[in-house]
């Protein structure tokens, strides 16, 4: 098959919808900002004048992490009141960058530091985080959250399901090979920007010592949900069976373990350039949709709230997996009625429904 | 009168729109390229592994400098193997950066120098050019084309034009007073940017010494064919004439004078700064579009091939024009229109329309 590159179709709605329907992806941010303020305490920065500079790596519109880069800028700021800081927005190519501007200076609803701290630069990049970003030796705080399990390609499609979570035998084992080479490239690339002493802050979307992941926690599983229905919408002629082959998250979601490997091994490349794992925890955040419903109780309005969040990050893949002979508008129509089935379920029974975050967070410091 | 923030409104039409119909802006880059090169020979940069940055300030959508920063960041390449490059595209918050992106990493139909030149990392910032863009100290090459004459706030409305080349005496006098405040703070922040020995090149739209200034160089003026049209529409009622007295250019066109004010007097902020002028030249490039109409002589194909070139980058002008109260339909419709006239004159009267590109190209470096 010709590999189908991710970096080629990927790009989060735009225009605010996605940090709007993602409010989960910020709590996320916002309750793991200690441990970052906590790693700039453990070795503290010189006040010498050079530039401090921080990456946001898959940052989307840059609305979910404006509350958490501010607290650990001003804090920044606070201990380093000489240095220059440079903000690097990062993305793929088809982001919608100028959102990103637009929230961090100020042109939209929401509050952000850009105002409050001097000397401050704000400069985003499309380079993908499969490859350096930034000068080698340039970087102070390396932070990616919920991007990383993006893998550079699909390595073979899945037969049984949407989502490597969902696969088997030696289609389980290639989506891991290819999880872990992309995870050691990403990190050695990471090591190859950081300065001495450096850190990076990373929040992995992975698979908890339960076994647990992303809206699979206990209730209805949400990739299962996802494959599900496209298999049903198969079934009945809607779309066809080659289309669902062709549609495969472009996501690996890793364990602690695979998290773990590259920085625990004294043998890896790795290892080797300097980096060691200073901080491994899971968390679970819970999902806000979920949690309001059990205050509101209304299924409907649940089911309303609940769809674009889960929309705002999966539509593309299922626009992908359409064959693209059909035109634009034929696949926006399938993938309307694809959520809206997922909707329609979510309103009928929506007990057990909830895009749960599980997070493997990792702070990692370079020798 | 509350002031308009040249910052809230402009941005150039996005999607590309911008470098297809401007290809004229890209001859004046390609044209010009020669006096960066030989600035880069005047001074040898040492291959001493430092970063080496170049900004390219108000770049629009990236397509019309893309292949003159190629020619330069390449000849910076041959000589300094081991210099890392940070090639920062500016512009304001609304620009469609994602089409910067796309164009510099070669996802659209566009030759780029992004995969043929090592250790490069391309930035884009939205920080206006009337503040400090980079750390101070960090620049080796700020570069802008055909966007310095933005100022920062229209300074008061022109009761008789809409551009302030046909502005007079106190009105005059007020807008030139604003451009030279704007030049000298645009001046002053590029110094405190670059390093020593670094330079600034900056092609400049602006009045020669024959008075020849944009679209203006002998045959129809095009600012004032832009504003009898507007008074035209105004005349018949279909806007007002308080929406013609909002509608301002919010630009100044500089003479060569003017430029070099702050660079030649010794007393000057910028002069003390550190900066001089290193070479200071006018030129006029041909509108392509009338250079095609000599050749082809169809009237209505050079209308529909000039106009754009026009709209470009003077359609948000006359639609700030409009108040707020008509709807965003309505004030799509009566720009439409108002272009479409421009369009219907040239194709019936197409001799001596021509937007002749006036450049004042200077080379700044610091001592
Ligand atoms: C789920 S969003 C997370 C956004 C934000 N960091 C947050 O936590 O709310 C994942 C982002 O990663 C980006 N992404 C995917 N692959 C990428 C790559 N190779 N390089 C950079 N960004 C990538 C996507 O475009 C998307 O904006
Ligand atoms: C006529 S275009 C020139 C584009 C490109 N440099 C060229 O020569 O083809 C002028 C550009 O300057 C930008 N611009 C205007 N004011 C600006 C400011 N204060 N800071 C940065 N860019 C600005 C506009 O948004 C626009 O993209």
């Amino acid at each position: 098959m010709t590999a189908l590159k991710t970096d080629d179709f990927m790009a989060m709605k735009g225009a605010g919808y996605y940090s709007q329907a993602t409010i989960g992806a910020k709590h996320v941010m916002d309750n793991a900002a200690g441990l970052i303020l906590d790693a700039l305490e453990r070795r503290p920065l010189a006040d010498d004048g050079t530039d401090f500079t921080m990456t946001d790596m898959g940052c989307a519109d840059g609305g979910t992490s404006i509350d958490m880069v501010g607290r650990v800028l001003s804090a920044v700021r606070a201990k380093c009141p000489s240095r220059p800081i440079r903000m690097v927005y990062t993305d793929l190519p088809r982001n919608d960058f100028s959102q990103v501007f637009k929230n961090v200076h100020g042109l939209t609803g929401l509050e952000t530091y850009a105002k409050s701290i001097s000397d401050l630069y704000v400069f985003a990049s499309a380079t993908s985080f499969h490859r350096q970003i930034v000068p080698a030796g340039s970087l102070d705080l390396g932070h990616s959250a919920t991007a990383s399990h993006y893998i550079t390609e699909v390595p073979m499609p899945i037969e049984n399901h949407v989502h490597m979570v969902g696969a088997t035998g030696a289609t389980r084992d290639a989506w891991r090979a290819k999880g872990a080479v992309d995870w050691e490239n990403f990190l050695l690339n990471r090591t190859r920007e950081l300065k001495p002493g450096g850190f990076l802050a990373l929040f992995n979307f992975g698979i908890d010592e339960e076994g647990r992941y992303l809206g699979s926690t206990g209730g209805v599983s949400m990739f299962d949900t996802f494959d599900r229905i496209w298999r049903e919408m198969a079934a009945e002629g809607t779309i066809t069976e080659a289309e669902v082959l062709a549609t495969n998250f472009p996501q690996v979601y890793r364990t602690v373990e695979e998290f773990r490997a590259p920085l625990d091994d004294p043998g890896s490349p790795v290892y080797q350039a300097g980096l060691r794992a200073e901080h491994v925890e899971t968390r679970v955040v819970r999902c806000p949709f979920a949690v309001d419903f059990e205050r509101h109780g209304d299924a409907a309005k649940f089911a309303r709230a609940y769809i674009p969040t889960l929309r705002s990050w999966s539509e593309p893949v299922f626009l992908a997996g359409l064959s693209p002979e059909r035109t634009v508008e034929e696949r926006a129509e399938i993938v309307d009625a694809y959520f809206g089935r997922y909707e329609a379920e979510v309103a009928r029974a929506p007990h057990g429904h909830a895009m749960d975050y599980v997070h493997c967070y990792m702070i990692c410091r370079k020798v």
